[in-house]
């Protein structure tokens, strides 16, 4: 009579080799043992389910397998099956009584050292710019969309997709960023991307192609993003920079320009109204692209309202957004909304059949049109704005003589400090075990502005037991 | 006292302008549907709400929501809110009684011609190989290993990963690859990637960087594959090809070789033992990689077991996996399992940070530590073995005089048309509404074998109340 575990049914791949099957299997089970490629604690099928896979006599596995307990590499006990024997502990079968006879090397029990470097440990408090409030992801909801999208899917959308990705999204987004973000949006011209990076990358590329050599920037941003740029052959040249932000007239012949407009990244302050403008009319008159990083659009406190420099001229700017600080960086999902001319480069450039995960893209568009994703941005807005004003307050009190700035949107703030004092502000409070980012880590090297000492507090990350704490410790380190 | 929808909360983006809040919000809600940046039918916010956000008076807000309802561009109704009104079909506000003044290039109602060439019309019947049964994809299994995997992780899952993929899944995979295959697999070597053209892509971009010019490719297989090597600026030069498979004994200077040794694709056997031993000992000898593409390795038929080539040698081997067959091609889950050398330059080239999704990467690490992928893969196995097996019978009944080869295993067979036909064949079968690819699509146009004609035929796509049709088609279209 089969026991429960006979049913299991595990795939287990072995070629019995050698004159005599009996043999020839139990040195091939032997082998999988001995070099680790069976791991210790693995329940092995049945000796039925076995012989049934590999066409021989359910008593020659069942040989086998009595042999290999008795050579102490395999254990079996009633009610548990056969599993392969721990190794050392004593337990199960003990260490097998032929190991002395052991050649061949263990690769998966003794890997070669890791070549990547692993993380670094966690610090106690995080207040680093760039992730959102992981504990605050809607799981549950999140969960329901991805029922309800994936058991209403028709079949084929399980298959190879569009490399824009899932229209289901598209068509969502178009009506979202339409509304929400002032995006002149269309599902034909929105390809969905793993990321800003991943569009950034797919945009070099195409840009590259079509014979672009320099990209201007902005003098304080994300490095990963000029890098994406070299990466594809690019020059980056940053923009000059002053009180009003990036200062956009003296472009001239780059093909394109990449910003950061309704909320400067790591400055905080929306492009001028006027450089807008110039930015925009640059494009259109020299054919140059504008490439809009609206990375977190959807945090804004203030009433003052700032819409996509994308709606002022849709056929020279590209929309770029992101699921990663709405809702989080795990899900791989952003979008570009594209100029018809571009489109059919960038899809190419991704590839011939889409390489986002259609599942995520379903779950997104179920949530968008749901109004989940209204509701959950309406409620993390809310609980961001509070920490805001928390961080505010304690400034206020703790270092009145600190000037902070770029308080009216996102998820981080602009902590001025003395000159000379942002690397020691930044070492102490690595000693204290709060992950922190001075200025200078987001300044472009070949940036012509005054250099100003600086933290950019970022108030997202810590979920809310550790927010007062982080605070503190923020506090604790200030000059 | 506020309506249901009063709590609806969407977001909105305006940029009131002008001298008068009244008219400056009037005119923005104006510009927004007449350019159609909001949709017909789109449910506005409560005046409270918009008023709230806008930090303006709520009558303000509904004067201008009265102003424009009496214009003719919104309606109003007890119950159901303020909406935009539908265009010209009579419905709701009817056309906007100032509709003669619009002068802005509507770009979402009336969006350009798309650039990207729509897919043509589904065939009735399809026979491409390819694509396995995505009728049979279990979602509900899927949705329950979501669940478990998302509220049991820890929240940083949610945050930017490690570029090699979630630990969760190279573990599960380590622990599966080397039990069900035979791979010599560990964690820190396995890289995930979205898809197997997206592992090519990356292998083909380090092999670039490290000066390899040459990439020996099997005469038939994937023409996107080839392409990949070649979007890469590498040479792929195919390999002779014989009654035994790919022969692999002209392989001299080439950096690598991309073959599908467990089956080879189109033709369906398995690469000869003395090739794999000659395949291996080139590699070693010059140092040469061989790319182990297992598209299929899950479903063989027979009890001739063909594990990973990777086995015979991990150092020079690079095994790749795909979720593509064994679950849906939807998912973009595939992985690689590296020689520790290449480690660092494939994670390199993928990014600084993850661009797999995290929550698919957990679902299917729980779907195979659970046994729910053993369960699946062998019900498909079976399922598949009908279809085979129904395949060949009713070819032996109506094409007795055709030879159908590469039965053994995967999701397609090889069947032998007279010489010449093929074209015709495959032209009958596309006005039959039978999508069937032939032969010569899988050849390389610099392959040196001998011409055949035949047709590969995919079992894997017909949903199961699909599949007598289709059966019933081909045998029509057979000469």
């Amino acid at each position: 009579m089969p026991k429960p575990w006979a049913t299991l049914g595990i795939d287990l791949h072995l070629e019995p080799a050698g004159p005599g099957l009996r043999r020839g299997l139990t040195d091939a089970l032997r082998d999988a043992v001995r070099t680790g490629r069976l791991a210790p604690g693995t329940r092995l099928p049945s000796s039925r389910s076995l012989a049934t896979d590999l066409g021989i006599a359910r008593n020659t596995v069942a040989e086998a397998y009595t042999d290999l307990v008795a050579e102490g590499w395999l254990t079996a006990r009633q009610g548990s099956g056969t599993r392969v024997a721990e190794r050392g502990t004593g337990g199960g079968g003990g260490s097998p009584r032929t190991s002395t006879t052991v050649s061949a090397t263990p690769y998966v029990t003794a890997p070669p050292r890791p070549h990547h470097p692993r993380p670094r440990p966690r610090p106690a408090y995080d207040l680093l710019p760039g992730t959102p409030d992981l504990a605050s992801f809607p799981r549950t909801e999140w969960l329901k969309a991805a029922r309800r999208a994936l058991l209403a899917a028709p079949h084929e959308v399980l298959g190879y997709g569009d490399p824009r990705g899932r229209v289901e999204l598209r068509a969502a987004l178009a009506g979202y960023l339409s509304r929400a973000r002032g995006v002149r949006a269309d599902p034909e011209r929105i390809v969905v991307c793993a990321g800003f990076g991943h569009g950034l990358q797919l945009l070099g590329r195409v840009l590259r192609a079509r014979g672009a050599q320099t990209v201007a920037v902005e003098s304080y941003g994300l490095p990963p993003h000029w890098n994406q740029l070299t990466a594809a052959d690019l020059t980056a040249t940053p923009l000059p920079f002053d009180e009003l932000g990036t200062n956009p007239r003296e472009l001239t012949d780059e093909s394109a320009v990449l910003l950061t407009p309704a909320h400067q990244f790591p400055m905080g302050m929306p492009l001028h109204r006027d450089r807008r403008a110039t930015v925009v009319d640059w494009a259109s008159r020299t054919g140059g692209l504008v490439l809009e990083d609206d990375y977190d659009g959807e945090f804004r406190y203030d009433r003052q309202p700032v819409g996509a420099l994308q709606g002022l001229d849709p056929d020279h700017v590209v929309y770029l957004g992101t699921a990663s600080k709405s809702l989080a960086p795990a899900l791989r999902l952003a979008w570009m909304v594209l100029p018809p001319t571009l489109v059919e480069e960038v899809t190419a450039e991704k590839g011939h059949v889409d390489t986002c995960g259609a599942l995520d893209q379903l779950t997104l568009a179920e949530f968008l049109t749901s109004g989940a994703y209204d509701r959950h941005v309406r409620a993390a807005r809310l609980r961001y704005r509070r920490r805001r004003d928390a961080l505010v307050r304690a400034l206020a009190t703790h270092a009145p003589h600190l000037n902070v700035t770029g308080i009216a949107a996102g998820l981080h703030v602009l902590l001025r400090l003395p000159p000379g004092t942002e690397q020691s502000v930044v070492q102490a409070a690595t000693w204290q075990g709060l992950a922190l980012h001075g200025l200078s880590t987001f300044r472009h090297e070949s940036a012509t502005a005054e250099r100003m000492d600086a933290l950019v507090v970022g108030y997202g990350t810590p979920p809310d037991h550790a927010w007062a704490g982080a605070l503190e410790a923020l506090c604790r380190v200030l000059p």
